[in-house]
């Protein structure tokens, strides 16, 4: 353990942040901006904007020395060596980001993951899954993101892509997913699948998943079957991962966060159909704790606590 | 690494084994017995007849002196406790398998895990995913367990549970499962729905998972149809886990190994309509290669390989 923060970056397609963090998983003099985009943002660009948030954390922390650098990104990207080519990122195609970033730090760690692994990091060190050892954090967004910690440590997978919960199956014959198959997660959960499966209900046409989530509040009754159908697919998949894994808690967070009181009550009566065994039976399904920090918090553990975070170079 | 053998046993609910296996999972003074079972059978007869066993082995081996001790068990079972309560063997309910056997050997490493668990720790060992780092062996049998190798070291989870393959759902609006719950592997899949199925649609009514095979093998329909489904719902099951766990190999073995010609078909086309992503269509789907040996060796890899597959004491 060291006493000098690390930097914590996370890159996504619509937001971008940058903070240090401590060892206790404090995150100071956080710097969020939104994601350049259009046809002037080429990869040059987009780095650049990088550097500049990154001085600014330094101007706001007065830190000079870094003990590390901890970068969420969203996927894909070829894994541990953080060339990414984000899905909602298009100026970023196999672009090096980690080897520019240890070119900006040479004498210090540095190491990146799937954004949606970081979050599941961040509740599985100093969140919602702290204490536990078996936890599946999931961020519902654009689409299903999470990461595994299992027997203590994060669960990486032959390409690092272990956690992605979105194509899990939810029902075999079920309603076509954007991936090419049939009945994942994915196909019943992600905004866009929302927004759309409400329209054909009779909601209205290109309204957005955060007024989905608005007028299900208000107690709109397409918008709270979007939310209630959303709900027993998660409750299904986290099922099978759980009977899978056997998990001791579920950390859930992501754009949903407002409709998590609507989206539970379904997700746990789902949950209780699907899953029987005592060992299965006892995990806790809980909201994430970090809320937009998360993500800072467990790519700055990719380096503050990389004996369980960290097992590659 | 020890010169010395490991004594390994395997107890399960038809068959109890026992061997010498050496530090290159060579299998040697292997004695195999019909469970005993009816009224007279009650706990202290089967751990006689385990004594005995044990006895066989010593003799057979001229070895006095095992390196350690690897048991797989039917479950469930407190672990690591090694606690065991079988499905399959009612004299043992809460039996303290690991503690007596550490009374017999009291100054070697005495290991106790669930039986297809060893199953695909020894597949992963010396077996058909030897060589790579996530790997998900599938026992089918009266049921469907399994074990998961991740970042190369066996999953555990919170009881010992991880890699039960038997309730990922394949369909949430599937038939009822003996868990309780519906839709999962086992609904479609174990030896018992198999062949009630199979008499559902014409076939003899009691006739055994083996007759089946032979018949689903001679060309009969509604036998060649059982497999293809219990196929199908592999397929999906093993494609969830794919995409979940981003897998090297999937280790497939179990009582249906003559049926395997029949069953990989529908398999892996339920597998490709599911499984899209780059990272998981490289997984590779192959038939277990340790046969009847393969719990005995990842029972002895409890002890000769402890570092990856015994995290807990």
């Amino acid at each position: 353990m060291t006493d000098r923060p690390v930097l914590a970056i996370n890159i996504g397609g619509v937001r971008l942040a940058a903070a240090a963090v401590d060892s206790g998983g404090r995150v100071s003099a956080a710097v969020r901006l939104a994601t350049p985009t259009g046809p002037v943002v080429d990869a040059e660009v987009l780095w650049r904007t990088v550097l500049a948030l990154i001085d600014q954390v330094r101007v706001r922390s007065g830190e000079r020395d870094f003990a590390g650098v901890g970068v969420g990104c969203g996927g894909p990207m070829q894994w541990p060596a953080g060339e990414v080519s984000p899905l909602h990122l298009p100026a970023w195609r196999n672009f090096p980001l980690r080897k520019r970033l240890q070119e900006e730090f040479p004498h210090v760690p540095v190491r990146v993951h799937n954004d949606a692994i970081c979050v599941a990091v961040g509740e599985h060190w100093r969140g919602a899954g702290r204490g536990v050892h078996n936890v599946l954090g999931v961020v519902v967004s654009a689409g299903v993101g999470g990461g595994l910690i299992l027997d203590g440590r994060l669960v990486n997978g032959s390409s690092g892509n272990a956690g992605h919960l979105g194509h899990v199956i939810v029902d075999s014959g079920g309603p076509p997913c954007s991936c090419g198959g049939r009945g994942c997660l994915e196909a019943y959960v992600s905004g866009p699948v929302l927004v759309q499966w409400a329209a054909s209900q009779g909601w209205r046409i290109g309204g957005t998943v955060r007024e989905l989530a608005v007028d299900a509040e208000r107690g709109h009754p397409v918008a709270q079957a979007a939310i209630r159908r959303a709900g027993d697919a998660l409750g299904v998949a986290i099922a099978s991962v759980t009977n899978l894994c056997d998990l001791d808690v579920v950390a859930l967070g992501g754009d949903f966060s407002t409709s998590f009181p609507l989206l539970f009550g379904p997700l746990e009566e789902a949950f209780s159909r699907h899953v029987w065994a005592t060992y299965a039976r006892q995990v806790r399904i809980v909201p994430a704790e970090l809320g937009q920090e998360a993500g800072l918090v467990g790519a700055a553990a990719l380096v503050l606590a990389g004996d369980k975070y960290w097992s590659v170079d």
